[in-house]
């Protein structure tokens, strides 16, 4: 399979503001996007996707920079996602750090006298999130989406799309995700963020005037995070309780040291914090874990996710979850899908028993991209232009129960 | 049950070196200890409570400052572990910040000056805090410990006591332990041990000279000891997703800050985090997690715990884990057990379906207190000069394959 090869991101200008969850607005934004694949006469084949903390609308191919897609894997020609059929959209969400605007950009206000937002940056939600998105869509000339897609966070923004537009989208895929998070949940996001704001080059989240970049903050925060992407089991697989190669002197098999490094997982977790704390901006991760720390859709339902979703249950969903997620386990992806049942949505469930934790959803697992294939060839026969050559299905697609609920699990869990 | 009452902490001090397993010493040091109880004319009813990370000598009655100690509920006159049938003695390990020599001390070394160790207190191991003990234990007239008693990092010691000293062990009772650290638990102490050596004012940890204390760091390490103690369904229990009372304004659910405190499980974090950083000291905190890290007694046996116990054969035991304990599982206890069946060492295992997570060996679940209560009998049977009255069970003991394995399961573990 080949990639979508070299990709240039756009940006579309919004002058009209966005109105947010907050009561605040967002003024006279930019959003960055990528799109693989063609668009089809009936412009009904495109498909969005949605990225989570540390990701952005550099999906596929090979940027500009030489970065390989985030989800390059599942995307491309003749990939699960097959950009030979539809048409993809990769977007950046406002408040990133990686195009759209964010905290890093001019703040328009007047008042700010052409400072940086830093942490005057408004408060954004997954709910803003896809309200920026539906207006890119629209201006792209797409009524409905054929389907929209995301891990993680991406998926709660996919399921979102589903409670603030169900008639602008056909398929929901939500993958590696949650209804909202968990007490523990907040609780890592808490730490990394009380990390960030700490340290004494945070300046109140005001850090780009006073010259200073907050990387002791980012580097705690990442290795936390890191922490929580991963299963124990793999981490156990991966590192173990190995030493550093050159750590023992005189034969021994430590150095007895506080801190100097010990332990590869050690030194692997150094590692990722101090090239993350090169790239990422801390305002966003704020902004970023905050948006996790507030999406509950079933609150403004008295905590009934089945009301929630009643608006959704034209939408068709996948759900997958990954057996040694912990970060979002599969009980949480469950409790989605008894929502939608409790509807009578139709909905497709996978449980994939893979090793890697909750990064699985960005891996590229056999079972679980054959989950994936099956559906796309299933949302592509729904398309009203779908050309019958390509239509013709070449792999089963996921069984439905034409219309009824469906629960399809691969693999087990114990 | 009443408790020991008012305890005045005894020290001991020692003028021989301490040989250490990283191969430097430790020089003229004191330990501080408690002691609750008689020891008997024949001094064999002596029980040694060994601590975890954040605890000292002080476990049981109420210390001249007013704290009752971290064990109060299962040690004292009627408790678990009956002090009108045992000695129990509380010591706390050097490196410690509560009392015994530690980072916060004078280093006598004539080239410090009359300097505080700070970061040059010599790196301390779980078997060079056996040793330590064993030194005192013998000061004390003690041949032979009725018990070893300890969770977690204690349940570390209790267990080195019956690898280093089997003939001066009788019962070894090894609580929400593990037999060595997961990668993931090395990964959590890094994370801690970078938010505090990162620490502007940690100075390498030379900060006493320079006048700082590096509560920051403390303040986030804490934060992430605390996640790992507790279960997600006790956090979720707990807190859930509660805001705070006083945070919603003009009726609103949230703040919409990523800076201010939303939910109550952060509120709650925060308040654990100042507490600790007010008390607890960053060199003692980094030697700690480092011994945590460092305990894997396999490891002299090519990884093969069985051939590491075969040495401690005649001792017996007691393994109690808790079904919610992430951090260390029930299958690490599992571990345990199976290297003292393999050499037909007398166990007694109790899995107890508790849902407080990793501290639940601190509270004071009935299950879990009925085993102690029932071991601690049995144990008491065995004392030579046993008061005959006293030793008639009134409650039934743990039952014994005389001498064969013996495998007890409290409560489920799905």
């Amino acid at each position: 399979m080949v990639s979508v090869g070299r990709i240039e991101p756009q940006a579309m200008h919004f002058a009209e503001p966005l109105p947010l969850t907050s009561g605040k607005q967002l003024n006279d934004y930019t959003l960055v996007y990528e799109t693989y694949g063609t668009l089809n006469a009936a412009r009904d084949n495109a498909v969005l996707v949605c990225h989570a903390l540390n990701a952005s609308h550099h999906v596929a191919g090979v940027s500009p920079q030489g970065d390989t897609g985030w989800w390059d894997n599942l995307v491309g020609p003749g990939k699960p996602l097959d950009t030979n059929r539809f048409f993809v959209i990769g977007i950046n969400n406002p408040g990133s750090c990686f195009g759209s605007t964010g905290p890093t950009h001019v703040n328009p206000d007047p008042a700010a006298n052409g400072r940086v937002y830093g942490a005057d940056f408004p408060v954004v939600t997954v709910e803003d999130w896809v309200d920026a998105q539906a207006r890119l869509i629209e201006r792209l000339g797409i009524a409905r989406l054929a389907a929209v897609l995301g891990g993680s966070l991406g998926g709660m923004q996919a399921l979102a799309w589903t409670l603030r537009y169900p008639e602008r989208v056909a398929h929901c895929v939500a993958v590696a995700t949650a209804p909202k998070l968990s007490a523990q949940n907040i609780a890592f996001n808490e730490v990394a963020r009380r990390a960030i704001v700490t340290d004494p080059d945070f300046h109140g989240g005001h850090y780009t005037e006073a010259g200073t970049i907050p990387k002791r903050g980012l580097r705690v925060a990442r290795m936390i995070g890191h922490i929580t992407y991963l299963s124990d089991d793999s981490m156990e697989a991966k590192f173990g309780r190995a030493t550093r190669s050159e750590s023992p002197v005189d034969g021994a098999r430590h150095n007895y040291s506080t801190q100097d490094i010990e332990f590869q997982v050690e030194s692997y977790l150094r590692y990722q914090g101090d090239k993350f704390s090169e790239y990422f901006d801390a305002n966003t991760y704020l902004l970023i874990t905050r948006a996790l720390d507030y999406f509950d859709p079933a609150h403004g339902h008295d905590g009934d996710l089945s009301a929630a979703f009643a608006i959704a249950r034209a939408c068709r969903f996948l759900v997958v979850s990954f057996t040694t997620d912990w970060r979002f386990a599969p009980q949480r992806s469950r409790e989605i899908v008894k929502a939608l049942v409790d509807n009578r949505a139709e909905v497709s469930y996978a449980e994939i028993d893979a090793p890697h934790g909750h990064d699985a959803f960005l891996l590229e697992d056999p079972r679980y991209h054959s989950v994936m294939r099956a559906y796309f060839e299933r949302v592509a026969q729904g398309l009203a232009t779908r050309d019958e050559r390509r239509a013709a299905p070449s792999r089963p697609a996921v069984p439905s129960g034409d219309g009824a609920p469906y629960s399809a699990r691969e693999g087990s869990s114990s």
